[in-house]
């Protein structure tokens, strides 16, 4: 399907595994989690109940590190039946510090993409994690001079972008967002008219993963490097 | 002091305990939590520990119920010598999911003063809790209508309240800001010229209580009910 990027304005770009790396110190988290509990139950289990208990806690705690942290303190108390030791307790809160700590890696292009990019549209940073997180890695990346702001959405749900191009008042086809998540960062656009490209990353959280049905059809790019964004807007 | 009000476009509202009740069950948790670990420490002794860990987590988990929780629960790991039950743990965690499932209480004229202010002005909530808890509040609130968006600050300092008005696009003599801390909704903007009145709440955290001193001679304006922003307004 051909697209037209004439009338893009602003570009969204998600940062968590779109700009740095994420998505792996989760997995990693996981693995130390697991261990830690391992005389309770087998890590495929502890690891399933998780990521329910992650599923569960969603309306209330939302996303990021912090509802991650909660989460596996829950999971813990009840996959032990309520025998976990308080070190333990201690050491999955140390999990979620050593996380809020770690630096920033970025992937492959994305200063480059950035320089280019900033000259012609105003970029925005959309992101559904805690702003001060999100804050924090964006200092540390070197990458704060590129972005006009960062929005934080609640969730990354149609109604949600609606809003976030309501208050930058602009209309959807001046708008193109950019990130790895397919169900996060480009369906929701496609389907209220705004443009969005989708590059990507190697690991994909379970509660983000659409089937092959969902994407069918759907207007919108793939790229697999970010790099290649540069050559698809000029 | 003569503050002249003609300039302004856009009317930021703090949201807790400005528009509904928040600290008090910040209190009350406080109580509840103090009551769980009374074996091991006095009501007082664990009240200041758990302060003093808020304040050492501040920069890392930044505000809002989940931090707090996660206070709370390494707070319990130590004053307790990492002998608290798992039970307890699990009370604690259940002290933030009620604070974050509760009914919310909105302070007298709230809905009065928006319905008339949000036909001369463009009124958006800034707040530094999280987005998700706010986004809750305000639609059980009723009053998500009177609201052109909410801006989530990671601090309510003179830089992020700059940000914000570079990314409203707007001069500071062209924002007021309405809140009841001295701290976080008015001597910040008062310093970088922009406009501010204060509605004192019966109750404030430690961590916002500001000094006569730092107050002295700074030009804001002090109302005891929202109400009274209209007259001051017209």
């Amino acid at each position: 399907m051909e697209v037209n990027y004439q009338n893009i304005k602003v570009i969204g770009f998600d940062a968590d595994d779109t700009l740095w790396v994420n998505e792996t110190y989760f997995r990693e988290a996981e693995t130390t989690f697991g261990n830690l509990l391992s005389e309770y139950e087998t890590l495929n289990k502890l690891d399933q109940e998780l990521f329910k208990k992650e599923i569960d806690n969603l309306p209330l705690y939302g996303y990021g590190v912090k509802a991650f942290v909660l989460s596996m303190v829950e999971s813990a108390l009840e996959q032990s039946n309520y025998d976990v030791s308080p070190k333990t307790i201690e050491a999955i809160l140390n999990i979620g510090k050593d996380m809020l700590n770690k630096p920033v890696e970025l992937l492959d292009g994305v200063e480059e993409v950035l320089e280019v990019l900033s000259k012609k549209y105003r970029l925005i940073l959309a992101t559904k994690g805690d702003l001060l997180d999100q804050e924090r890695k964006l200092e540390k990346s070197g990458l704060t001079k590129y972005f006009h702001h960062i929005e934080v959405l609640s969730d990354k749900k149609e109604a949600n972008y609606s809003k976030l191009l309501n208050h930058l008042d602009i209309n959807p086809s001046e708008f193109l967002m950019v990130g790895n998540s397919l169900k996060s960062d480009v369906l929701p656009l496609v389907n209220i008219k705004a443009h969005a490209v989708h590059v990507p990353f190697h690991t994909t959280w379970a509660h983000e993963q659409v089937s092959e049905k969902e994407t069918n059809g759907k207007n919108y790019k793939t790229i697999s490097s970010l790099k290649e964004l540069i050559t698809l807007l000029n």
